[in-house]
C-alpha cells in the first residue's frame, strides 16, 4: 500500500513512522509512507498556498490548486488513476472501524492535512472521495487525525501484527467492551485479584469475564448495546443490574 | 501545564511536540511536554512490564508495580498530589471538547499509553482519574489518542493561539458544520465561485453562510441536530429539504 500525506509538516510524522507497528510494516514492504509538503507545488513565486475568503471572514482558506496539482502528480507517479482521496476534516463523516477495514483494501491512499484553515469549498467538491473526522473535538491540523486513521489501517494489512498482538480481543469485535485483565503479583499494595480469576476452574473464569464485559458495556458505553443482538442470559444480567439501581 | 506521558515509546512523540502550536506553547513556557519510558520504573532485573494474564487467554497484560512507581516518583517531583492520570483505552469514556476544556484548567496531566496489551485491572481502579478512548476504531496504541487530547487541550491554554488562529470559527462552537469557503480563483479548472459569495452583500452572505451550515449539518451529522435548540427559521428550512427528499 501507498500513502502518500500532503501537509504542511511533513515533520511531524517522523516519530509516528518511525516506531512500533508501523515501523516494522514499512520494514516489511506492506505499505510505504510518503509525507509531501504541498507548499513543494504551489505555482506563485511566493509559494503562497492560502487566500483571504472571498465575502470576507476571519481565517484564510487553502487554495485549490496547490492540492490539485499535487493529486495529479501522484496519481501520475503512482500510475493509479483511482486513488482514495482523503480529506481530514472536522466536517467529515465519523470514524469507525468499519472505515478502517474499508481503506485497507484500497492499495493508494492520499491524505490532505490542512492547519487551522479552512479548505476551498472545489477541493471537497472535485478532489477528494471521501472526507473523515475522528472525532467531535477541535484540533490544530489534520495531521493527528491522519496518523490516527493510517495506525487503524496499517494494522489491518495481512502480516503486520505478528501473533503477540493479533491474539489481544479486540475490544470492537465483540461488540462489546473488554473484562478486567489481571496479572502477578496476587497482592499489590494490599489489593488482591479476585478469587475466581485464580481459581483454575476456565468454566467459571469464561462466564465471569463474559459478565463483566457486558455489565462495563452497560455502564460506560450503553449506546453499544443498543446495536447488539443479546442472548437471553444477556437480557436477565442487564435486567438484574437496572433492578439494582 | 506540566504533561507527564508514561509509554513504551517515548519517540514516537517527538515530531508532533516540535511542530507548530504544540512546540510554539512550549516555547513560550505555557506547557512542558516529557515523554517518559516507565520500563525505567520497574524493579526487576529483565525490566519486564507485562506478564501472562491469570485465568488464562491470549496477550500479555501490564503489570501494576512499574506504573504505581512512575506516577509517584511524578508527583513528588512536581510537588502535586493530585494530577489527573488519564488513561488511553477503548473502555474509556468518549472523548469530546466539553472534555477538552476541563482538562485544559489543570496544570499537572499524567497520560498512561499502553501498546497492545491489556491493563491490570488495579491501575484502572486505583491509579488513575480519567479513562479516555478518541473513537470507536482499534489503535495499536494509546501514544497517538494522548497527542490526540493535549493538542486540543493545548491549544486552549490562555496565550498560546495567535490572532490568526483563533479567529477561526471552530466547528464545534456553534453546534453546526462549517459553512463552505471559496478563495481565489474565481474559476479553476472550470469550477467556479458561487455568484452570491462574490455579490458584495454582506448581508445575503452572511444568510447563506447560515444556511449553508444548517444543510451540511442536516446532510452529514444530523445527531448534532438533536441536541440543538433551533430558531422558527432554521426548523423552516429543515422542513423544506425533508419536503424535498
Amino acid at each position: 500500500m501507498h500513502i502518500d500525506i500532503l501537509t504542511l509538516f511533513p515533520e511531524m510524522f517522523h516519530g509516528v513512522f518511525n516506531s512500533s507497528i508501523l515501523k516494522k510494516a514499512e520494514e516489511n514492504n506492506a505499505v510505504q509512507y510518503n509525507p509531501i509538503n504541498f507548499r513543494d507545488y504551489t505555482d506563485n513565486k511566493h509559494q503562497k498556498v492560502d487566500d483571504y475568503p472571498y465575502g470576507g471572514g476571519a481565517g484564510m482558506v487553502l487554495a485549490p490548486q496547490p492540492l490539485f496539482d499535487a493529486v495529479d502528480h501522484l496519481k501520475e507517479q503512482r500510475k493509479n488513476t483511482a486513488p482514495r482521496v482523503i480529506l481530514m476534516c472536522p466536517q467529515g463523516e465519523p470514524y469507525t472501524q468499519e472505515k478502517a477495514e474499508e481503506l485497507s483494501e484500497e492499495d493508494h491512499l492520499i491524505f490532505i492535512c490542512g492547519h487551522y484553515e479552512g479548505y476551498d469549498e472545489r477541493i471537497r467538491t472535485h478532489l477528494v472521495t471521501d472526507e473523515i473526522s475522528i472525532g467531535d473535538y477541535v484540533l490544530t491540523g489534520g495531521e493527528l487525525g491522519a496518523m490516527v486513521v493510517i495506525d487503524s489501517v496499517v494494522r489491518l494489512l495481512p502480516g503486520v501484527l505478528g501473533n503477540n498482538e493479533s491474539a489481544i480481543k479486540d475490544s470492537f469485535s465483540t461488540g462489546l467492551l473488554e473484562h478486567p485483565h489481571y496479572t502477578r503479583p496476587r497482592e499489590f499494595r494490599g489489593l488482591s485479584v479476585p478469587d475466581v480469576v485464580l481459581s483454575g476452574n476456565h468454566q467459571k473464569i469464561e462466564e465471569w469475564r463474559q459478565k463483566e464485559s457486558l455489565k462495563r458495556t452497560y455502564e460506560r458505553r450503553p449506546d453499544l448495546l443498543e446495536k447488539m443482538e443479546l442472548t437471553d442470559e444477556q437480557k436477565r444480567w442487564l435486567q438484574v443490574w437496572k433492578n439494582e439501581k
